[in-house]
């Protein structure tokens, strides 16, 4: 008789839940829920208060109406007996964090506070807390926090602390109000078992964590605030469990409303980059795992601790036990191609994909795919959500260099895609420069499936192989994987992460394969992209902040 | 009983032909003829003759079919008696040149050369004679000719003698089955009246004609290629007329075709820039007429020959008689709105222009209108067709940086107008450092009567008041009035362009005036236009050009 897990990877407009055999990894059935309230960045549902540029929320209702909707119909769908499903696991967007009530409440979800924007989730790509990212690098530099180069030297605007922080400066009211502030990932955990627990994953990667030395001291969150001394005791939480780690059983309420059995296993939170890399049957040093979707997380494996400038994080476990984890990222990639689509690309592209029954990504991809590297003679930087690689920071944008009358769309979205892949080529570089080995690519998510002229562009300017993983559901497949080790191998599942990847793990067999002549001219650009890269993103001319600054000063006055 | 003049004014994709009341410069009737073979850059007409990237023709029957075509509708619209038009005057874009016979035939009207691509008209955007102008260039610094000083230190190779010299490199055979070189602009006025005139316009901004000191030297020619040292001589004309004078009376053959009396005056050619400045009234030193079309020339009358930095030319009686004429340009105005609504603006926008009934300009036009000076936190520079203003250089291209994903294509938009507003701001600040004073501006051409916000753009980035013509077809007017002159006070016209100017000339009540919270927003926009200006213009980072030539290899390998 088989047995089966669930895996549920929240992404940023959608989850997704997909029950697999935990036999050999295939996946029997998927169900996906659309958040009713996607990205929050314009007003708070149900009002006219407008939220400022830089914001993005979410109602975390979405996330257990995702668990309610997905999990029923992805059973069904399968026709497995719910009893045959040993475990759950989880993945999320991070940091994307909330502060909640003592029990778990939502503090968005009572009328005192919901017409507060900070009382709703801050989701990753909420960039409004530059300040208060500013201010944590400052006062570690100042003090001389040895942790600050775990994390590439500078904490993101993204991450746990200045998100927190930002609420105390300007919402004080509901930093006290917040028994708890927590990572939705672990709040849906939560919500499934009953049971607090906070993950090594996040607590690693997005709250300056680390297994050894703990979280920062007392002193130092004093130094930002005297009210955030006792952050971690008073609202978050020392424990910290390891990955596919048990966090609880399924609660009777849970039970009830997704048709699992009560008490089935819950594995630990996870992040949806890091839950791919044993999904593609990564478990060892010198594999990078990209993970392309609106963005991209760059993951690998080493056996020591290297310090890598503008790397996100390296933390121990953070990725698989026994091993130190790495993680890059690169914050403007579908979402880059999906901005173009929407906002330029004109009619007459979109009516001849209409008539031709095709998307316009295809059209694009296949006028784009029809010119030689070089041809357009443009170059652009990837910067339109900031730069969360090598250089950390969100106030760089967009650039696109080398437009004539006669440039086209095509040749615009081909300059995108290039552009991606030379941010991606500068963390490659950034790593290798520093001790950390990389030897061979695994790409994942959602890009790969669908661009195959992106997949060789990325070949070419890397002048490397590209494999692909073997499912379009890494993240949901990687949390299964948890989710069959937190039920353990005596309950049908694994006792390891690396077991469950040797057998749940997917490989395409396909490979991308670098064209030397491409390669040569990528080169080239690639030098064009690297010194623009630095000009404008290290200090000799911070044109993209300035305009910023003024863009920041027009809208205010 | 009236009398009356006809301009004819010959522009990049049409001519317009305006019937004038000589006594006042009303406009009595109009026609358009859309050149039928356009702009030629893709393929020679009938043929699989692909054109390289840079190359624009034209084929000069379609001059005489708009004249044939234009003139009596014209004549018929207004319904006055053809033996009262006194006069007919040319205005054209220009350097446009042909190669002809002795008897004027174009080389591309011959079935031995047509087939040849450097037989037909080089239009003025034709950018393929960088090569040329490298070369003029180089030789004339090595030889220390004082001429260049007057085109500020370039010439561009979208002049005359490029022209000439990449037909003489590339195609040797029409160079020398060409008895004549000649601009567009003379050959048509040929056409009209059978004699072959030169004028002292386009001599003198385009082939480096002096009323002092003639053309440069044969040693020069000689020294640009052996071939070419009595190319002025032996297919060009020293026999320069000034601006007003009757180049001869209309045909038999045209005045049957056209329906004028035979032997009507017809003035020398001029440029359609030039001949715009007395149709706006101007006739003194300090007011700027910037004439903004597909490109803006900008033209200012002084009372000595300055130097001045990247100004197209200064010619003594260029402009009007008795004055220096100092010229600069853009070449990328209108151009650069339209490349951007044909290749950038998305579906709904067109379908909200058509189901509202207006243009998508308008509609653009209306949505970047709500934007306050800095609040799109864009800013672009102006190259998409090059660089002829300080800089002189046709290899530098467009640039748009601070994009985010949140950037709307009519913030886009309105930073593709500001970027051209700085660019004329760099035009008058290096005109006023070097002695040529600026002060007042007169907008002409078509751009100011279509779009306010331009204007009020225009107006906040200089800091200074534009004034605008009185009327929409400035070129043809002041065609129409050299016709006057050359028709004479005897017959009922003008006995100079002054006299022209202050009855028939058009300046309009309204004044655009800046306002002064955003100009001092744009000032400090302009100052990061200037930085990048400099950073890509001046040879810090040469990546346009090499961006360039990796384009230029990738399309030949």
């Amino acid at each position: 008789m088989g047995k089966y897990a669930i895996g549920i990877d929240f992404g940023t407009e959608s989850a997704r839940a997909v029950l697999v055999d935990v036999s050999d990894g295939s996946e029997l059935s998927s169900a996906v829920y659309e958040y009713s309230d996607g990205v929050i960045d314009e007003r708070l549902p149900g009002t006219d208060i407008r939220l400022e540029p830089d914001w993005a929320l979410q109602n975390p209702m979405d996330y257990v109406r995702a668990v309610q909707d997905t999990v029923p119909r992805a059973l069904r769908e399968a026709g497995v007996p719910a009893e045959d499903v040993i475990g759950l696991g989880i993945d999320f967007t991070a940091c994307t964090m909330l502060p909640t009530r003592a029990d778990g409440t939502p503090l968005c979800a009572l009328d005192a506070y919901r017409n507060n924007p900070h009382a709703w989730v801050k989701l990753w790509k909420h960039h409004a807390a530059q300040p208060e990212a500013d201010q944590v690098n400052e006062t570690a530099r100042q003090r001389g926090e040895t942790w600050l180069q775990r994390y590439g030297g500078k904490i993101s605007s993204e991450w746990f602390i200045p998100k927190a922080l930002q609420i105390l400066h300007e919402a004080p009211e509901i930093y006290e109000a917040a028994d708890r502030m927590i990572e939705a990932a672990d709040w849906i955990v939560w919500q499934l078992t009953g049971v607090e627990t906070r993950n090594s994953c996040t607590a690693g990667y997005k709250a300056i964590w680390s297994k050894r030395e703990g979280y920062p001291s007392p002193d130092f969150f004093a130094a930002l605030h005297p009210r955030m001394r006792d952050i971690v005791d008073e609202k978050m939480s020392r424990d910290i469990l390891p990955l596919g780690a048990r966090a609880g059983g399924l609660t009777a309420e849970m039970a009830r409303a997704t048709g699992l059995p009560e008490g089935t296993a819950v594995a630990v939170a996870n992040v949806d980059a890091h839950v791919t890399v044993p999904a593609a049957r990564v478990v060892e040093t010198g594999t990078m795992v990209m993970i392309m979707g609106t963005s991209t997380c760059h993951m690998v494996l080493g056996d020591e601790e290297r310090i890598v400038p503008g790397m996100c994080g390296v933390v121990e476990d953070g990725i698989l036990p026994g091993l130190h984890g790495y993680e890059a990222g690169q914050s403007c990639v579908g979402d880059h191609f999906a901005w173009f689509v929407e906002r330029c690309v004109p009619a007459e592209y979109q009516a001849e994909a209409e008539r031709r029954g095709i998307g316009i990504h295809a059209l694009l991809e296949e006028q784009a795919a029809a010119l030689k590297p070089g041809e357009s003679g443009l170059v652009a930087l990837d910067w339109w959500n900031g730069n969360r690689s090598v250089l950390v920071d969100v106030d760089l944008t967009g650039l696109l260099i080398g437009a004539t009358l006669a440039t086209r769309p095509e040749e615009i979205y081909r300059a995108l895609i290039e552009a991606t892949a030379y941010g991606t080529r500068v963390i490659i570089e950034a790593f290798e420069e520093h001790g950390v080995a990389v030897q061979d690519i695994v790409a994942a998510g959602g890009l790969p499936e669908r661009n195959r002229l992106l997949m060789q562009i990325y070949a070419d300017v890397m002048g490397r192989e590209f494999k692909v993983i073997g499912t379009q559901q890494g993240g949901a497949l990687g949390s299964a994987m948890h989710g069959a080790v937190a039920a353990g191998a005596a309950a049908g599942g694994y006792d390891d992460i690396v077991q469950a990847a040797e057998r749940m793990g997917k490989l395409k067999d396909e490979v991308y394969r670098p064209i030397a002549e491409h390669t040569a001219v990528y080169d080239r650009l690639y030098a064009e992209y690297r010194t623009l890269h630095d000009y404008f993103g290290r200090g000799e001319n911070d044109v993209m902040k300035r305009l910023k600054a003024i863009r920041a000063e027009s809208r205010a006055g």
